[in-house]
């Protein structure tokens, strides 16, 4: 057990190092003019990250893929807020944001982790994995939203068809600020969390699923950047993107688990609040005029889309939920 | 005894209207250009508001100046998280931030307010008052910040001088971004909560204390504007105005527990929010260089400064706090 423990974690690490490295390199590529800053940190508590930012470039105005391994006591913080019972924990993972220039390009998040706990002794006693990738654009583009989502279906079905279905929920009500109406911040992906083995499905299975989908990335993405990048916008343009960066601002400081718990306990700010856009307006009370693309983007945020028409039933939703191990 | 207690109330709820007419018609001849625009809302569970937002001044390029009178039965959320036990309560509250276009004319807030809250059969079981008035410089002129302290230690000590240094140091307390190693968002003022009527002090005293603060606001505040309004600034200077913008944006949605309980109990978003600047910055790991301007203001709002020289040992600070009825 403790063998496979660690070619777990260690397995875990080398793929989350070799995605950071595969993912910078390939936008590094799309940009062809930035290049990412490296910066090395240690945890004070134990541990450390690899944060790489970009800025300036010819798509990316502004953006981080960082990743992080870091372990430590279970605090009263993590016990009261997280629910986590448990004498240590370790957690690695990789997280990226990127905001780019021109406002037809979408702003596109992604994040996966593996988290464990141990008891007093070190034994390994609980494992899960979360993850996701979601899409923010700022002008609608439905074939775009279709790919992006396509992609993700179709490395879910390689694992199970019920995860799709179920992620992208999760994604669409996970990604929402509950004070503007229910508003989502983009047009969606996948999201899960607290995935652990059950019957069938052993911890591999989560393993290579977070696996895939942090390689899924480019795939889902690059192609709309080389769609987009060269569409002329103008100032008009540019001041929705910085409106609806404001929306991006409000959800990750008011609503995001992650940067909000980070931000609490100590984290590595910089590193934290990369995923913040670079220009950002806030304008009271605005409202983009009815029927117009700005308005298109704002409706479907309000009223999330099943992009690829192909909804699992409720029943099979909540037969799903109850056999899976999410806590 | 409810005699007195309407009195108070409907004083109250008088003094915050009229406290709004009067900042904001001085505000508009402070900037010969801009005018508010006025939105009367209802509450659906009680009570409204009038909102008051200037744009596109000579001065202020964004700013709110609102007025709230609001009521409810306690909810679930006010239990839990205000520690508020009671049957229904009432709140009226005037808040107002300013942020203006020239970045050597300091970004202010004010906010005065009280609370009540009431039995079963309606009776009035408590009653407390808050309020505070800070200074949020992007560059440092000392005289500013001693002319805006002396203001509110002038109207502290007509009521009590061990006012000013308690109420400067929890100002000091509060606007903190912890996350950002203890900086405060500015150079601070004033800021008390939860007063009620002790030996000696009765309710008028904290209602004429936050009428008497609340218009002292305009004398703290303008002359500062009237020196400041017309140094010619240019793009690094409003560069580094919205680097610290983010910060404000930060701390509001962030540590601030009026917008956070807000936003999160269905209060009217675009009254919360009108606090948050109109144009933003968040860059990477951005630090000012060592002795500019920049760091000079930076400084002082990682090592808040007695500005007036003028301070209360700590023992006198603990015997008063512990005379007072806080909760």
């Amino acid at each position: 057990m403790t063998g496979n423990v660690t070619d777990i974690k260690s397995s875990w690490v080398d793929m989350i190092y070799h995605l950071q490295d595969t993912i910078c390199h390939a936008l590094e590529s799309a940009d062809g003019k930035a290049s990412f800053r490296e910066d090395l940190w240690d945890r004070p508590e134990g541990g450390g990250g690899r944060t790489r930012v970009i800025s300036g470039g010819d798509v990316f105005e502004k953006g981080g893929v960082n990743i992080s391994v870091v372990h430590g006591n279970v605090t009263d913080t993590m016990r009261s807020q997280l629910k986590i019972n448990g004498a240590s924990w370790f957690a690695c993972g990789l997280s990226l944001v990127l905001h780019p220039v021109n406002p037809f390009v979408p702003t596109v998040h992604a994040n996966y982790r593996m988290f464990e706990l141990y008891d007093e002794s070190g034994l390994l006693i609980d494992r899960w994995f979360g993850g996701g990738t979601d899409l923010t654009p700022y002008y609608l583009f439905e074939e775009d939203a279709i790919h992006f989502h396509k992609v993700y279906q179709k490395m879910c079905n390689q694992y199970d068809p019920a995860y799709y279905p179920l992620f992208k929920k999760q994604c669409d009500d996970y990604f929402v600020n509950t004070h503007r109406n229910q508003e989502r911040r983009g047009i969606g992906g996948i999201f899960y969390d607290y995935q652990k083995p059950v019957a069938g499905k052993d911890v591999w299975h989560w393993f290579n699923f977070g696996k895939d989908c942090g390689h899924a990335f480019l795939d889902a993405y690059l192609p709309i950047v080389e769609k987009r990048r060269s569409i002329v916008f103008n100032d008009k343009h540019k001041h929705w993107q910085e409106i609806r960066r404001g929306r991006y601002v409000e959800f990750n400081l008011v609503h995001d688990r992650g940067t909000i718990f980070g931000l609490k306990t100590n984290g590595r700010t910089e590193s934290i609040l990369m995923s913040l856009p670079p220009t950002v307006r806030f304008e009271y009370d605005h409202k983009p005029e009815p029927g117009s693309a700005e308005d298109e983007l704002l409706q479907v945020c309000l009223h999330p889309k099943d992009w690829l028409g192909n909804v699992i039933s409720e029943e099979d939703r909540i037969a799903w939920a109850s056999k899976s191990n999410s806590c």
